[in-house]
């Protein structure tokens, strides 16, 4: 490191997730962090610290500094809400069953369709706002609610534009593949044509995407559709992501994997076999608790698969008005324990190092890490078990993003 | 009302619970309410509004208003934590095993004994905090972390101070019969002795607290065992409630009807007996899903049947470092919806009239009235059934605690 860095936080005990370091959290107790411009330049035990001087020194005071959170899948520029789908889903119906009603994902297309750019992006702002005041300094914010070219192109100019006004770091997802709009109803392949043809081009001449996303189920997209969308992602350079299995066993996971694709989402339904292409081609799983616990399923993905083949499982809100309304990444940590059986410490990798991974951004995130991005949450707690245990009341006494201090307000 | 008031809300619609309106949420659309001192003096329909001048006016924005939120059943002021027994429990421990091996409560009661007051307080700090910031205007809290004269007393004066020190009403229970404290082992009824003749007239005489509750399960104390502390509870003109039947069918229940308990708590077993035995005596029940999720318990209460007889249920966070750490009592409400199939408008319910009437305050709390507490707190939704559905980004634009403005910082 330099002689000189603009911020030293000491007398902090570091998880820093990091897997080259011992133990479940990568611990470095007793540890001093050394900040220039947005990056750590030096981390390590306080003792060994090189002399230095600091523009800024912060006392830790005991406190644990970990990795900024980092929410992988959310849906959460959008219009409306499903209150009253809601109280039908309570009432017995299935999350199927409501979407052949036309109910579902097109009651909120038809309200984002409706909104305006500023209705949207004021809505979004107390989710952003709630995501951030728990730790999370990276959110991926996807489409899909438009399902034509402007209201796509809408929804991520916002996303855009939220990435302006606040200190978070933002990537976008196009998911035009999210659902068959009304207009083109019996006509998915010529659907697919105009996102293959029209939607993405456009997207990505825009540069408004960072990755492209769709959801292969049997009530959204088939596979061969997927796969054309895949192409075209690839084509236009955009890594992709899979919306897979979440209702049934498609073999979507495994053409995900053979595409290479940065992660595969849901996965209730995969099997030992979809967990070994998964972990040849280096796909990420997202696992998410939320819309199991929201849509009351019952099949577990295959947690013990997964860990026993080293796939890197990522955990996110899936925030989204229809099958998860919760914005909070922290409840998700501790649903994932409480209903997929993960370890705390298998939760806290699920939100840092393995979300950077389903990201393609585990060059620059997820671990604290000498060159990394300074994107850190320092939290009042004696142990790092506690942040998938207490739900609510533990906040993190600060946060820096890119080595600034931030508040979401 | 008076030709003055000190505060006019105008531009709201009033989701006012009260039974006596008609709807499910009693609700006012295009309503105003208007305050003086602590209480509500007049509300109805704007067009109704008697002419009269208000030092403050408000304009509602046509967001809603509720009753400030009641948190009926928590255990917030403790030592330590059980983020370790949380990790024991992933990997299949019971929390019957955990408690028989010495974990569990008397863990916490290890550490409330050797925490000093100040810890307490500071600890806790953060718990109400976040339960204030989403609507929580009334919060019981319960000793029980004590188990002996010396701790109890502490516990209690501890949640006195914060009543002092926050702009929330806080109701003070006495649970020293909460579990067999180390060295009263084998002499239960020794220990029930020192809670009834010294504990519970101790805490009277310093009005330390409002009501008594007992943990009456057979891993805690027996029916008989309880009957002779609600006779000292009765006698020293305390009212009491019952942690009853949450792990097997005890009878703890009937015998607290039978005694005229406010409220009987968890009663994951109870019988249709035991609901009649409820609606006859009036006593509420307070259904605490979190305790629920975290324990992963499957017998749910018996929601139809509480329904069909008419008995108030309320909802509650339980929450405490064993069983529920978790500092949102909106996700109870949305909880209640998915885990116990309660409606949106029965878990407002849950949290307001309902809590009131567990806690014995329905006179002055619960519902939006004319003569009770203005208690109330004003959100940016479209339908109140948003308040059970959306979790962590609805937050209150607005919180009134007898009639002032309050933020909870
Ligand atoms: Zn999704
Ligand atoms: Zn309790």
């Amino acid at each position: 490191m330099t002689e000189r860095c603009d911020l030293l936080i000491t007398n902090v005990h570091a998880a820093t997730m990091d897997p080259s370091l011992p133990g479940a959290y990568g611990a470095v107790e007793d540890a001093a962090v050394a900040v220039t411009g947005n990056k750590i330049v030096w981390i390590g035990p306080r003792r060994e610290l090189p002399d230095c001087t600091a523009d800024q020194v912060i006392d830790g005071e005991g406190q644990w500094l970990t990795p900024g959170l980092i929410d992988c899948h959310t849906h959460l520029v959008y219009g409306g809400h499903r209150a009253g789908e809601f109280a039908r889903r309570l009432g017995g119906e299935s999350y199927e069953e409501v979407a052949r009603a036309g109910g579902g994902i097109l009651s909120t297309v038809r309200a984002t369709r409706a909104a305006s750019a500023d209705d949207l992006y004021r809505k979004a702002e107390p989710r952003l706002k709630a995501l951030m005041n728990e730790g999370v300094t990276t959110i991926e914010i996807k489409s899909g609610y438009g399902l034509d070219l402007d209201t796509e192109l809408k929804q991520l100019r916002v996303a855009r534009r939220l990435a302006q006004h606040y200190p978070v770091n933002i990537l976008t997802t196009c998911l035009a593949a999210h659902a068959l709009p009304p207009e083109y109803d019996g006509r998915a392949d010529d659907y697919i044509d105009l996102v293959c043809n029209e939607i993405l081009p456009a997207v990505a001449k825009e540069q408004l995407a960072d990755a492209v996303d769709m959801f292969c189920e049997n009530i959204a997209f088939s596979v061969e559709q997927c796969e054309k969308v895949i192409e075209a992602a690839l084509h236009l350079d955009l890594p992709v992501k899979v919306h897979a299995e979440q209702l049934a066993a498609t073999g979507a996971t495994r053409m995900a994997a053979r595409a290479g694709a940065l992660s595969v989402e849901h996965i209730e339904y995969i099997t030992a076999e979809d967990v070994a292409a998964m972990a040849e081609s280096g796909t990420a799983a997202v696992l998410l608790p939320g819309a199991f616990y929201t849509l009351k399923e019952t099949r577990v993905p295959p947690i013990e698969s997964l860990r026993a083949a080293g796939v890197p499982m990522a955990i996110s809100t899936d925030l989204n008005p229809g099958s998860c309304p919760i914005a909070s990444l922290r409840l998700m940590m501790n649903m994932s324990c409480n209903l997929f059986g993960l370890t705390p410490a298998e939760a806290l990798a699920g939100v840092t190092r393995s979300a950077a991974r389903a990201l393609g951004i585990c060059c620059s995130r997820g671990v604290l890490r000498a060159g990394l991005r300074a994107d850190m949450a320092l939290w009042p707690m004696e142990t790092p078990d506690q942040l998938a245990y207490e739900v609510g009341a533990l906040r993190p006494a600060e946060i820096f993003v890119g080595g600034h201090h931030v508040t979401a307000g």
